[in-house]
Protein backbone atom coordinates (compact mmCIF):
# COMPACT_ATOMS: atom_id res chain seq x y z
CA UNK A 1 0.00 0.00 0.00
CA UNK A 2 1.05 3.57 -0.54
CA UNK A 3 2.80 5.55 1.91
CA UNK A 4 -0.03 7.67 3.64
CA UNK A 5 0.46 11.13 3.19
CA UNK A 6 1.89 13.75 6.02
CA UNK A 7 -0.68 15.62 7.09
CA UNK A 8 1.16 18.89 7.26
CA UNK A 9 4.86 20.17 7.21
CA UNK A 10 6.94 18.64 9.84
CA UNK A 11 8.28 21.72 12.15
CA UNK A 12 12.22 21.25 12.37
CA UNK A 13 13.98 22.40 15.04
CA UNK A 14 11.25 24.31 17.22
CA UNK A 15 12.94 25.98 19.76
CA UNK A 16 11.40 24.55 23.31
CA UNK A 17 11.89 20.90 21.85
CA UNK A 18 15.56 21.30 20.16
CA UNK A 19 16.00 22.90 24.16
CA UNK A 20 14.84 20.09 25.77
CA UNK A 21 16.82 17.17 23.08
CA UNK A 22 19.95 19.52 23.68
CA UNK A 23 19.66 19.63 27.67
CA UNK A 24 19.30 15.65 27.00
CA UNK A 25 22.18 15.37 24.95
CA UNK A 26 24.36 17.59 27.53
CA UNK A 27 23.41 14.82 30.30
CA UNK A 28 24.04 11.69 28.55
CA UNK A 29 27.58 13.72 27.65
CA UNK A 30 28.46 14.23 31.21
CA UNK A 31 27.34 10.89 32.49
CA UNK A 32 29.23 9.56 29.46
CA UNK A 33 32.89 11.03 30.33
CA UNK A 34 32.17 10.50 34.27
CA UNK A 35 31.04 7.13 33.71
CA UNK A 36 27.42 7.80 35.59
CA UNK A 37 26.22 4.26 34.55
CA UNK A 38 22.73 4.31 36.37
CA UNK A 39 22.24 7.79 34.33
CA UNK A 40 23.55 6.12 31.04
CA UNK A 41 21.25 3.26 31.47
CA UNK A 42 18.31 5.56 32.26
CA UNK A 43 18.74 7.87 29.38
CA UNK A 44 18.70 5.06 26.87
CA UNK A 45 14.67 3.73 25.97
CA UNK A 46 14.37 0.64 28.08
CA UNK A 47 13.13 -1.98 25.42
CA UNK A 48 14.44 -5.15 23.67
CA UNK A 49 13.99 -2.71 20.47
CA UNK A 50 16.51 -0.38 21.32
CA UNK A 51 20.21 -1.19 19.22
CA UNK A 52 23.54 0.04 20.18
CA UNK A 53 26.55 -0.20 17.97
CA UNK A 54 29.75 0.56 19.64
CA UNK A 55 33.24 0.92 18.61
CA UNK A 56 33.91 -2.73 19.08
CA UNK A 57 30.41 -4.30 19.97
CA UNK A 58 26.89 -4.35 18.25
CA UNK A 59 24.53 -4.53 21.07
CA UNK A 60 20.63 -5.53 20.93
CA UNK A 61 18.26 -4.45 23.14
CA UNK A 62 18.25 -2.13 26.86
CA UNK A 63 19.78 -5.23 28.98
CA UNK A 64 22.71 -5.61 26.62
CA UNK A 65 23.33 -2.38 26.71
CA UNK A 66 23.25 -2.24 30.16
CA UNK A 67 25.67 -5.04 31.11
CA UNK A 68 27.89 -3.41 28.56
CA UNK A 69 28.08 -0.13 30.19
CA UNK A 70 28.63 -1.92 33.81
CA UNK A 71 31.64 -3.78 32.26
CA UNK A 72 33.28 -1.34 30.68
CA UNK A 73 36.37 0.95 31.76
CA UNK A 74 35.66 3.98 33.96
CA UNK A 75 38.33 6.10 33.05
CA UNK A 76 39.84 7.64 30.34
CA UNK A 77 36.41 8.59 29.04
CA UNK A 78 37.22 12.51 28.60
CA UNK A 79 36.41 13.85 25.10
CA UNK A 80 36.07 16.65 23.29
CA UNK A 81 32.97 17.39 20.62
CA UNK A 82 33.12 18.99 17.60
CA UNK A 83 31.00 19.84 14.56
CA UNK A 84 27.59 18.64 16.97
CA UNK A 85 24.57 18.93 14.79
CA UNK A 86 20.91 17.89 16.95
CA UNK A 87 18.09 18.16 14.95
CA UNK A 88 14.40 18.06 15.84
CA UNK A 89 11.31 16.83 13.97
CA UNK A 90 8.11 17.85 15.37
CA UNK A 91 7.52 17.88 18.81
CA UNK A 92 8.60 13.97 19.70
CA UNK A 93 12.00 12.63 17.69
CA UNK A 94 15.55 14.14 16.85
CA UNK A 95 18.34 13.00 15.92
CA UNK A 96 22.03 14.09 17.04
CA UNK A 97 25.09 13.80 15.21
CA UNK A 98 28.66 14.81 16.48
CA UNK A 99 32.63 14.41 16.14
CA UNK A 100 34.43 13.37 19.38
CA UNK A 101 38.02 13.35 20.31
CA UNK A 102 40.05 11.66 22.86
CA UNK A 103 42.83 13.51 24.33
CA UNK A 104 46.06 12.45 22.77
CA UNK A 105 44.17 10.08 20.80
CA UNK A 106 45.02 9.79 16.95
CA UNK A 107 41.28 8.74 15.80
CA UNK A 108 38.29 10.78 15.36
CA UNK A 109 34.76 9.30 16.95
CA UNK A 110 31.30 9.67 15.37
CA UNK A 111 28.63 9.03 17.55
CA UNK A 112 24.94 9.32 16.02
CA UNK A 113 21.67 9.03 18.38
CA UNK A 114 18.36 9.14 17.77
CA UNK A 115 15.98 10.50 20.58
CA UNK A 116 12.39 10.15 21.33
CA UNK A 117 9.95 11.63 23.88
CA UNK A 118 9.06 8.99 25.22
CA UNK A 119 6.06 9.01 28.38
CA UNK A 120 9.01 9.22 30.76
CA UNK A 121 11.09 11.89 28.94
CA UNK A 122 13.51 11.84 26.02
CA UNK A 123 15.41 8.79 25.50
CA UNK A 124 18.05 7.57 23.09
CA UNK A 125 16.26 4.57 21.10
CA UNK A 126 18.85 3.81 19.14
CA UNK A 127 22.95 4.63 18.96
CA UNK A 128 26.46 4.49 16.76
CA UNK A 129 29.67 4.85 17.75
CA UNK A 130 32.46 4.20 15.50
CA UNK A 131 36.40 5.65 15.21
CA UNK A 132 37.60 6.59 11.60
CA UNK A 133 41.75 7.47 11.46
CA UNK A 134 42.72 10.84 11.11
CA UNK A 135 43.57 11.27 7.67
CA UNK B 1 12.21 24.36 31.49
CA UNK B 2 11.36 20.73 31.79
CA UNK B 3 10.33 18.81 29.29
CA UNK B 4 6.68 18.89 28.62
CA UNK B 5 5.21 15.65 28.93
CA UNK B 6 4.28 13.67 25.86
CA UNK B 7 0.59 13.17 25.96
CA UNK B 8 -0.16 9.66 25.39
CA UNK B 9 2.13 6.88 24.94
CA UNK B 10 4.34 6.02 21.96
CA UNK B 11 3.01 3.62 19.54
CA UNK B 12 5.91 0.91 18.63
CA UNK B 13 5.63 -0.70 15.54
CA UNK B 14 2.04 0.30 13.90
CA UNK B 15 1.66 -2.25 11.34
CA UNK B 16 0.66 -0.24 8.65
CA UNK B 17 3.50 3.08 9.31
CA UNK B 18 6.16 -0.44 10.11
CA UNK B 19 5.40 -1.75 6.34
CA UNK B 20 6.11 1.66 4.83
CA UNK B 21 9.39 2.26 6.89
CA UNK B 22 10.18 -1.27 5.70
CA UNK B 23 9.18 -0.77 1.68
CA UNK B 24 11.74 2.92 1.84
CA UNK B 25 14.14 0.59 3.61
CA UNK B 26 14.19 -2.29 1.01
CA UNK B 27 13.86 0.27 -1.96
CA UNK B 28 16.49 2.14 -0.38
CA UNK B 29 18.79 -1.30 -0.53
CA UNK B 30 17.97 -2.04 -3.71
CA UNK B 31 19.32 1.72 -5.13
CA UNK B 32 22.59 1.45 -2.99
CA UNK B 33 23.71 -2.20 -4.09
CA UNK B 34 22.77 -1.39 -8.13
CA UNK B 35 23.78 2.17 -7.44
CA UNK B 36 21.09 4.23 -8.15
CA UNK B 37 22.16 7.40 -7.17
CA UNK B 38 19.22 9.47 -7.91
CA UNK B 39 16.97 7.31 -5.80
CA UNK B 40 19.63 7.13 -3.01
CA UNK B 41 19.51 10.92 -3.28
CA UNK B 42 15.71 11.00 -3.24
CA UNK B 43 15.39 8.61 -0.25
CA UNK B 44 17.57 10.84 1.63
CA UNK B 45 16.05 14.34 3.35
CA UNK B 46 17.04 17.38 1.13
CA UNK B 47 18.00 19.40 3.86
CA UNK B 48 21.46 21.16 5.02
CA UNK B 49 20.54 19.61 7.91
CA UNK B 50 20.96 16.03 6.92
CA UNK B 51 24.17 14.09 8.30
CA UNK B 52 25.91 10.92 7.18
CA UNK B 53 28.65 9.48 8.82
CA UNK B 54 30.43 6.96 6.09
CA UNK B 55 32.75 4.38 6.40
CA UNK B 56 35.56 6.73 5.67
CA UNK B 57 33.54 10.51 5.30
CA UNK B 58 31.42 12.75 7.55
CA UNK B 59 29.04 14.54 5.11
CA UNK B 60 26.89 17.41 6.88
CA UNK B 61 23.80 18.41 4.34
CA UNK B 62 22.34 16.54 1.36
CA UNK B 63 24.78 18.71 -1.27
CA UNK B 64 27.79 17.02 0.36
CA UNK B 65 25.96 13.45 0.45
CA UNK B 66 25.00 13.86 -2.94
CA UNK B 67 29.01 14.48 -4.25
CA UNK B 68 29.61 11.96 -2.40
CA UNK B 69 27.51 9.48 -4.27
CA UNK B 70 28.46 11.44 -7.41
CA UNK B 71 32.14 9.96 -6.61
CA UNK B 72 31.58 6.55 -5.76
CA UNK B 73 32.59 3.09 -7.32
CA UNK B 74 30.09 1.78 -8.90
CA UNK B 75 31.27 -2.21 -8.68
CA UNK B 76 31.55 -4.18 -5.62
CA UNK B 77 28.39 -3.03 -3.77
CA UNK B 78 26.80 -6.43 -3.36
CA UNK B 79 26.10 -7.27 0.60
CA UNK B 80 23.76 -9.63 2.45
CA UNK B 81 21.50 -8.03 5.38
CA UNK B 82 22.04 -9.58 9.32
CA UNK B 83 19.75 -8.86 12.38
CA UNK B 84 18.07 -6.16 10.47
CA UNK B 85 16.01 -4.22 13.37
CA UNK B 86 13.50 -1.49 12.00
CA UNK B 87 11.61 0.47 14.51
CA UNK B 88 8.44 3.24 14.43
CA UNK B 89 7.00 5.15 16.89
CA UNK B 90 4.79 6.68 16.47
CA UNK B 91 3.14 7.40 12.81
CA UNK B 92 5.99 9.66 11.58
CA UNK B 93 9.43 8.36 12.94
CA UNK B 94 11.52 5.02 12.72
CA UNK B 95 15.14 3.79 12.85
CA UNK B 96 16.64 1.18 11.11
CA UNK B 97 19.70 -0.75 12.14
CA UNK B 98 21.32 -3.69 10.64
CA UNK B 99 24.70 -5.14 10.15
CA UNK B 100 25.98 -6.20 6.25
CA UNK B 101 29.05 -8.47 4.72
CA UNK B 102 30.22 -8.17 1.66
CA UNK B 103 30.95 -10.88 -0.35
CA UNK B 104 34.53 -12.22 0.41
CA UNK B 105 34.96 -9.64 2.97
CA UNK B 106 36.48 -9.77 6.20
CA UNK B 107 34.74 -7.00 8.26
CA UNK B 108 31.58 -6.54 9.55
CA UNK B 109 29.21 -3.42 8.59
CA UNK B 110 26.94 -1.44 10.59
CA UNK B 111 24.03 0.78 9.02
CA UNK B 112 22.48 2.50 11.25
CA UNK B 113 19.35 5.12 9.50
CA UNK B 114 16.97 7.17 11.15
CA UNK B 115 14.11 8.01 8.54
CA UNK B 116 11.18 10.49 9.22
CA UNK B 117 7.84 11.11 7.87
CA UNK B 118 7.82 14.01 5.47
CA UNK B 119 5.11 15.81 2.91
CA UNK B 120 6.65 14.15 0.19
CA UNK B 121 7.66 10.59 1.64
CA UNK B 122 9.58 8.84 4.20
CA UNK B 123 13.40 10.12 3.87
CA UNK B 124 16.25 9.21 6.25
CA UNK B 125 17.51 12.21 7.86
CA UNK B 126 20.61 11.10 9.61
CA UNK B 127 22.90 8.13 8.93
CA UNK B 128 25.84 6.07 10.11
CA UNK B 129 27.76 3.55 8.50
CA UNK B 130 31.16 1.96 10.08
CA UNK B 131 33.01 -1.03 9.57
CA UNK B 132 34.71 -3.88 12.93
CA UNK B 133 37.36 -6.55 12.03
CA UNK B 134 35.29 -9.73 12.52
CA UNK B 135 36.73 -11.45 15.39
Amino acid sequence: MPPSPRSSEVEINLPQVHEEVSAAFARYEDALVHNKVDLLDELFWSSPNTVRYGVGENLYGADEILKFRQGRPSTGLKRSLQRTVITTFGRDSATAMTLFRREGGNKLGRQSQTWVRMPEGWRVVAAHVSLMDIV
